[in-house]
């Protein structure tokens, strides 16, 4: 699944090619009345020109790709030529201040930056060199494009969440939960199956914790011991296409006892109940409040430490939040992650955590693996 | 040597503490002429304090700990408690708006803030949230801090430089390098024995390059298959305690052609001049020409593409640039890598890299894998 590194594979293969992005991104510099908008976030260049590399600025011009501007560095020029073919071209080491340079040129008189990203000396820099411009803040635009995903998207998100499925499957077929291992092989072990399965790697650092490990939200792999009776949760994902898959399940090795039993209960009942409240024009906070309440009601509010969810693309958290701190509604086409968690501190907490795709009528589960308690 | 997870482990637990490394802060602060420092970069927060988790701020006031703050959020309350058990405490998500916020309370007046990492937006929010306090920017402080490693960043760089070493000797010994493997095969073999050594994962994505791709500076490992004859180029290196390594070695499998061995000469020359040059009070600017004129000289100045090498330590690139741009003189203590690399576009390129401590009357080279060209 994941590009041939023969050469650098063009990012965009399918319906939706970065001229489009583009042009979409050109309807917003208008109602920002911005001549042109310099993009220096390498996750939103990447959205909009394909390019992969580390350093990089773009120059999106009102007029047309043609008063464009693309701007990298020596040591990329083979891969943007491959990648980048349809953009004039800056090479400059500082590709940021380079292309802001141009901008006078351009004929731009307003140019906005992305004051989202852009620190407070690099937008110094920015202002000395765009000499006769006038710079204007522009921030979250190219997020707002990234909320609703393309077919290309959804096709990549989808093979990054069947690439983690199947490593979870494969775990446990494989006999990969046994007392004794400990939770750096078993992170380990997921990881080497994504990347066996075609991911280009893991999407974040992988979240293996037992016993009453599973009761810190973020606890790091280490050297703890599998034993019977644990709780064990694994929170991970595949990195595929550049696009970031998000899954949690909690199992138990051997019999659940009955508080696992009932704890896990309660969390797939709030993960249901945040699932069915994913529909387009619903609002990210009565989302989170939909799981959220579940747990409130059986006295366990106070141990659902975070967030329900949060959006997943390109970045493994970009928006929306579903959070009782979110603002906005949800769309068809955007995908966000439902992962509920209650956290008995000392004795163990269970999470249960799905990528899903909102679709008009409902949502779609990306993660498939099943949501019933496991007992291996 | 990476630690163990039951418990979130502090990471400095040698003759540095963290109180020290906020006393020296303190002396940069009177020169800044602010009352203190508002710290929101993770890394210089984990120099600062140990704290490895993903949403802190930190306020180091110039009167002493006990007027710093420590911010994070509730997820990471026991973590917290464990790794910065010395500083009060305010637990909120917004951080460094909730840190911006005391400033007042805590008598400061003038508030320095790290203007080369926090956005424009941010500061904004900063400014808002730090009412009646004066924001100024106070870049780098931390850096020029870190630009010196203490004997615990070393024994970390050394653990870190020693586990890429042996997975490399491990590679070569058990026949990793075959025809017909993958350039990702062998990227995540040597991933996997560096973990296995103990690191908690690569210090950033493997480059393997075969043939004609390791012309290619930053080529990312993909399908391609080996075959003899080829150059083969890996980048690679170790995450241990937080600290990176760095190490390139360029092989040939097989017998190595005329041109491959003047090639490997070639660069080995220039690396070595490079590491002759590395002594405190060089300036950066002459590091890299020391090595750079070697390549000059033999006519292929054009084909190294790239500086010569850059300081590593909490992140894989930091402070100092060695390379024509580069700005300052070495001291002893800080850690750099010398990697010249001359790289002929179509046939192929070589590149040999060592990560290095500048010591009182010459360097060490902490990744210690001969350099001579290997035949394998």
């Amino acid at each position: 699944m994941y590009p041939g590194a023969s050469r650098p594979t063009p990012h965009y293969r399918g319906a939706v090619p970065p001229t489009a992005r583009r042009a979409a991104l050109r309807t917003l510099l208008a109602e920002r009345e911005v001549d042109a908008l310099l993009v220096t976030d390498l996750v939103n260049i990447r959205y909009l020109t394909g390019f992969t590399g580390s350093n990089a600025a773009l120059l999106v011009h009102a007029d047309g790709d043609a008063a464009s501007r693309f701007g990298t560095d020596g040591r990329y020029r083979t891969q943007a030529d491959t990648q980048v073919p349809d953009l004039e071209r800056i090479e400059d080491r500082a590709t940021a201040t380079a292309v802001a340079a141009a901008a006078h040129d351009l004929g731009i008189r307003r140019l906005g930056f992305e004051s989202d990203a852009v620190t407070v000396d690099a937008c110094t820099a920015l202002a000395a060199a765009a000499d006769g411009v006038d710079l204007h803040r522009a921030p979250g635009l190219v997020q707002r494009l990234r909320l609703v995903k393309d077919d290309d998207e959804v096709d990549a998100l989808r093979a990054a969440c069947t690439a983690a499925d199947a490593a979870l499957a494969g775990l446990l077929a494989d006999g990969g939960l046994v007392a004794g291992r400990t939770e750096r092989d078993v992170a380990l072990d997921l990881e080497n199956r994504m990347r066996r399965l075609g991911a280009q790697g893991p999407a974040f650092e992988t979240i293996v914790a037992f016993g009453a490990h599973s009761a810190v939200p973020h606890h790091r792999a280490g050297d703890a011991v599998l034993r019977t009776g644990d709780l064990v949760k694994m929170d991970f994902g595949a990195l595929v296409d550049g696009y970031h898959s998000d899954i949690t399940r909690t199992v138990v090795l051997g019999q659940a006892a009955d508080w696992q039993r009932e704890l896990h209960a309660l969390v797939a009942a709030a993960q249901w109940a945040g699932r069915a409240a994913l529909v387009p024009g619903a609002d990210v906070v009565a989302v989170d409040a939909a799981a959220r309440d579940v747990c409130v009601e059986a006295g366990l509010g106070e141990e659902f430490l975070h967030g329900l969810g949060h959006g997943v693309g390109l970045q493994i958290h970009e928006a929306p939040a579903l959070a009782r701190t979110g603002v906005g509604t949800l769309a068809a086409g955007m995908t966000v992650t439902v992962e509920p968690g209650v956290y008995l501190e000392g004795r163990g907490g269970v999470r249960i955590e799905d990528t899903l795709l909102v679709r008009d009528g409902g949502s779609e589960a990306l993660t498939r693996t099943t949501r019933e308690l496991l007992e291996v």
